[in-house]
């Protein structure tokens, strides 16, 4: 597999295109962002533990039946996947309020759903990725019907599998934000990544953030949640 | 029927208990607010209009085969309707994108949606009356979802009804705001207002505006636009 030109750089990673018009490569990067690129600083070791928790759990989603875009780790911040044409929405789905949740709505964060929620935003960073509805995404045009249901379905299927599988490395999964892709034939695949960056996740005994609120709040050791995060789920 | 102590007032109505306890008596004030009350004044003639314009679109709605609220006009800016616990939602349908909706999402005013869109605001004046969707409204337990199937069915069947009723009167339905109340018995009807405040209504012919956003936005003109909906609706 033959890495090359850019195709697109983002806030988090970088993509490359391979010899394979089918397939490309994800390289993660160390930046971090907040508030929508507000804020912007550096997690050191972050693009090894993000790329290699997300192939990780790609490969433990892929088992239970959600289809993603993982192919092949090639490197510790480098992965080759089935090449997407990203659905213009984060799905996001939380167990316990928190984040942006909480203060929109007046919920005390930790507060703990009876069912999942779940929501879009709209991908725009010019718009600040607002939320939005289903009806709004169809108006919008960026997904259909029959795309939506697929990607719910996927959505709280994720959730229930992340959430079980956490929970025997001792993490509470609050809540977190996924991105499907199609591939040339139209198929939804799960795309994009599944780390301390896009997800809550709350040590379950004494509630310690272990992810990227560590960096967005100012509170400090996000270098170690992260180690941490990885050596939980992968031993290293 | 007896009018008795005030129970309640809102930016743009009164509410009065009678002898009766399943029957209030809706006072419309001439007083109007924009921007969650950022903005104060006064429309001349408004209550009389939104009065007497709600009830008669109630009417035609309960023909059609939506229970609502009203029971009978008692004056000018009085009507005797069923007492209801207002389901703290703002259920806003749009057949064309204007106002909030395109400056959040980036379309242009005037925009038409093949299908229109509904969405849920979580009635809430200290947050703003923030955009939920069903999932955080069943969180917030502000409805069940039984009772947002109904609110839902009810919208979209308000909707096609009043367009079609309003195209005879040369008027656009570009969108509204619906609230619904529970009967002391959890029976779902249709309440507060239909009016030029809850409405856009544009001339079909010359996409003037004969609604609150002249108030809005400072345009002017909003007394005789009023007064222009009563009298094509009722010929007053």
């Amino acid at each position: 597999m033959e890495k090359r030109e850019q195709l697109y750089e983002g806030k988090a990673k970088k993509v490359y295109a391979t010899d394979d018009p089918n397939l490309v490569i994800v390289d993660y990067k160390d930046d971090a962002t907040a508030g929508n690129g507000a804020k912007k600083g550096t997690i050191r070791g972050k693009g090894v533990v993000n790329n290699k928790v997300t192939n990780s759990l790609m490969r433990m989603l892929e088992k239970e039946g959600v289809p993603t875009h993982f192919v092949e780790e090639l490197s510790d911040r480098e992965t080759l996947v089935k090449k997407v044409s990203i659905v213009p929405l984060e799905v996001i789905v939380r167990n316990v309020a928190a984040g942006s949740f909480t203060a929109r709505l007046g919920v005390k964060e930790g507060t703990r759903f009876d069912q999942p929620t779940l929501e879009y935003s709209f991908k725009d960073d010019d718009l600040g990725d607002p939320l939005i509805n289903h009806y709004h995404a169809l108006a919008l045009k960026a997904a259909t019907v029959e795309e939506m249901k697929t990607i719910d379905t996927y959505a709280f299927q994720v959730n229930e599998v992340l959430k079980n599988y956490l929970r025997q490395y001792n993490i509470d999964l609050i809540d977190f934000k996924l991105e499907f892709g199609r591939l040339s034939d139209g198929t939804i695949v799960l795309a994009d990544e599944i780390s301390p960056d896009t997800c809550r996740f709350w040590d379950a005994t004494t509630g310690a953030h272990l992810d990227k609120d560590l960096f967005r709040r100012d509170l400090g050791g996000e270098v170690e949640a992260y180690q941490e995060v990885m050596k939980r789920l992968l031993g290293e």
